[in-house]
């Protein structure tokens, strides 16, 4: 479908589209509360209807041990290739409700973007993909096989699709998984993520004494889990800003110092950046610039430490123990449960003998490298261009979306994370938006890119 | 009064004294809350009465910008010496409730010891002072003046004394302090508290982004305020378990090698020690025992420190800020203030420029030091070991009790910490208690110090 078309398409169908998208929107599917299980059921059915009317030739719910899971499909040539687009139907819970303009489950248009809980992520950005299938079916120029996998827990950590994938790996069989759930730089400046970091979180427990001591009368003799769990802390880092944990970059890859030129085209201002966030400085690893040390190097977080009064005013304890959740961000070819491990039994053996150290494994998932010389890389490429008129630069982002790990281990498929949103979407935030330009050009996007891919495999 | 004779009196009063102190426990007068307010003036009328009915030509209840503080006396000769009693009628609030065997505030004999809130800190003990003085004049054997100042704020940080010794500060003219608030080892192990330490209380808070961030967004390029702030407190030990503040050490005054050995003669079971707060191994101060470490080392330790996400599972934030409470336990001669300005400005000068640093002292209070060969330490001296048939041995405690030096500052006389607490009254605890024995052997060794000092100033 050229792109003339399908703009027409839009431009005819505009408000019936927005309505549909509102109406999915209005469904409160807070995956995290409880209470909206229904509207969780009500989300799901909505979409499975969307899909059958856009002209699926098959669409279920599907229950799991959490919220269920939309399976669609419109099979056409089993000689074409199959596309499967991955999206999910909840959305963050909408608090603190007095900060929003307008109330987080009503959409409204203001400014020319739509504000809503679930506005971009991930309603906005999966309604492009249903309304660029039904565009392609109702126009007769799907070029390939579609699925869809629609998931409902994706705000609570994704806990049944990988058991889901393993479940149904031959009905899930494609080439490539298309995800709209990220953002881009801007309108003007259009990138892909082309890599996403691994994540790998521990929680640490320094036990001292028995029970909170008094400081004076303890003090001076007695371990303080608190000194001790910040020692311990501090001393995994070195002066250049690496991990001090024996063995931690054994399995870290460094990118060509190709990719790393053109990773560098990415804009950075880095006085806009620090500005915006409060800061003076920045802090980074030797050797690497700002935006690979987000982008390919590992890194060690707290992310929360807490032992001891925490109150108002002075209590003159030597504190029980002393807690810390510890996150780090990981590369290729890093294993989240392997460094989780190598990092809990380096903190084990620098712990003084008079604490204990307990320490668990939280979660976490492997990185994720999209190369971006495969088809199903160079079609998102080629679309993105038409469409804004700009090659869009390759960006390695700091953030993890475990599934897109899960899926190429379990599925043995690569993502393309062909993200439309804009870092001012304010996802997770009150007053989510996501603006109408956005939906639009991807929704103009997503029919070239299935063109130019089946072009590209056909050579 | 000769000891037999305080014995045979105890003995004859021994109903009526129980009685009396009970009616004292009784009045629930919990210094922190704000709802006992009343029962602070009913506590302070009662030892005001008491009083009087002891034997003072003069006792009144003065008010304060807080809880009253009950000034008596009884001058009998301006060329004798007088003697000046300290105590406190306020208790500790008696929470958590259902860990108390018996009411907290209904006092309950079980296996010799009173059970109840302030059965030793400090009702108990004080009310040793106010019978002894009793006894001594009905005796007609009061060999000085003696004068009491009974405060109500001790447990809430002793606000108003300080400008009540100001004002009143000839009334309160006087050539010793006693004090009965602390403990001593054992009815075997007699001891006397010969040194405080001081204490200088401070709160940092370092602050990096002006909000908390994605992680792995930024992570890696943004200073991380919980990382910082462990990096700077693991600066402030060096290997040997020493403070590394420049400056820090240089107010520190080493007691002899004298005083060394006599301290050293204080039992100290360190497996005994450690089994009861449940660690395998103790950390002090090279070059220095366990024993001094406690007594004569100053220390730094975390009392609480929080940051970034602190509940349940895994929050994958940067936090904007990470807050530390941080005491010094201080000897002679630093200076709590001071001290707190030389870690403060230490720490400032370590924050590295991407973070602020805020930070505030809190409260504090200098080390106190008796010396062990004047009459009036040597006095409490041979009472107890008349009483307990053993010298005491001077232990210098590690806690602090500020109003200490306060005296010695405003007032210009030193204090005789006349403790019969044990460690195992559960002071501030549920289930306080405070031994018969102990009570009624703090009974007669008080009219015995008073005899002891008057003859050894006579001299």
């Amino acid at each position: 479908m050229a792109m003339e078309q399908v703009k027409k398409l839009i431009e005819k169908n505009r408000e019936r589209f927005l309505e549909e998208l509102f109406g999915l929107i209005r469904i409160p599917s807070v995956s995290a509360c409880e209470a909206n299980k229904p509207d969780m059921i009500r989300a799901a059915e909505y979409i499975r209807d969307m899909l059958l009317s856009g002209g699926a030739s098959k669409a279920e719910v599907y229950q799991t041990a959490g919220h269920p899971i939309i399976y669609g499909e419109k099979l056409i040539n089993p000689a074409l290739p199959t596309v499967l687009v991955y999206g999910h139907y909840d959305v963050q819970p909408p608090e603190p409700l007095d900060q929003w303009i307008s109330p987080p489950f009503e959409p409204e248009i203001r400014d020319g973007r739509i504000y809503a809980r679930g506005a971009d992520d991930d309603k906005g950005q999966l309604f492009m993909h249903l309304k660029a299938f039904e565009m392609m079916v109702s126009t007769n120029t799907l070029p390939c096989n579609i699925k869809f996998m629609i998931e409902g827990e994706e705000e609570t950590g994704s806990v049944n699709i990988a058991a889901f994938c393993s479940g149904y790996k031959d009905m899930l069989r494609s080439d490539v998984i298309l995800v709209s759930d990220t953002t881009m730089l801007s309108l003007s400046t259009p990138s892909i993520t082309s890599g996403l970091r691994g994540l790998s979180y521990i929680q640490v427990e320094v036990e001292g004494p028995n029970r909170d001591l008094h400081s004076g009368l303890y003090g001076g003799v007695v371990y303080n889990p608190c000194n001790v769990l910040c020692e311990m802390i501090a001393s995994l880092r070195d002066a250049d800003g690496r991990i001090a944990v024996p063995g931690f970059y054994d399995a870290v890859m460094v990118p060509s110092d190709a990719e790393r030129e053109k990773m560098a085209e990415r804009p950075f201002d880095s006085e806009a950046y620090m500005k915006a966030i409060g800061v003076e400085t920045l802090s980074f690893e030797k050797g690497f610039t700002a935006i690979e040390s987000v982008g390919i190097r590992p890194t060690l977080d707290i992310n929360g430490i807490w032992g001891g009064y925490t109150g108002e005013g002075a209590k003159t304890i030597l504190p029980a123990r002393a807690t810390a959740k510890i996150s780090m961000r990981l590369v290729p070819y890093q294993k989240a449960e392997e460094t989780a491990d190598m990092v809990i039994k380096h903190l084990i053996s620098i712990a003084p003998s008079g604490v204990k150290v307990k320490a668990e494994y939280l979660h976490g998932g492997e990185a994720y490298v999209s190369p971006l010389d495969t088809p199903e890389y160079l079609a998102a490429e080629m679309a993105y261009e038409k469409v804004f008129g700009k090659k869009p630069i390759p960006v390695r982002s700091g953030g993890s979306i475990p599934i897109v790990s899960t899926f190429e281990k379990i599925l043995g498929v690569k993502s393309i994370l062909m993200g439309f949103g804009l870092e001012s979407d304010a996802i997770h935030s009150p007053n989510e938006n996501y603006p109408l330009d956005n939906l639009f050009k991807g929704m103009e996007a997503i029919p070239l890119y299935f063109r130019y891919y089946v072009q590209l495999k056909k050579g």
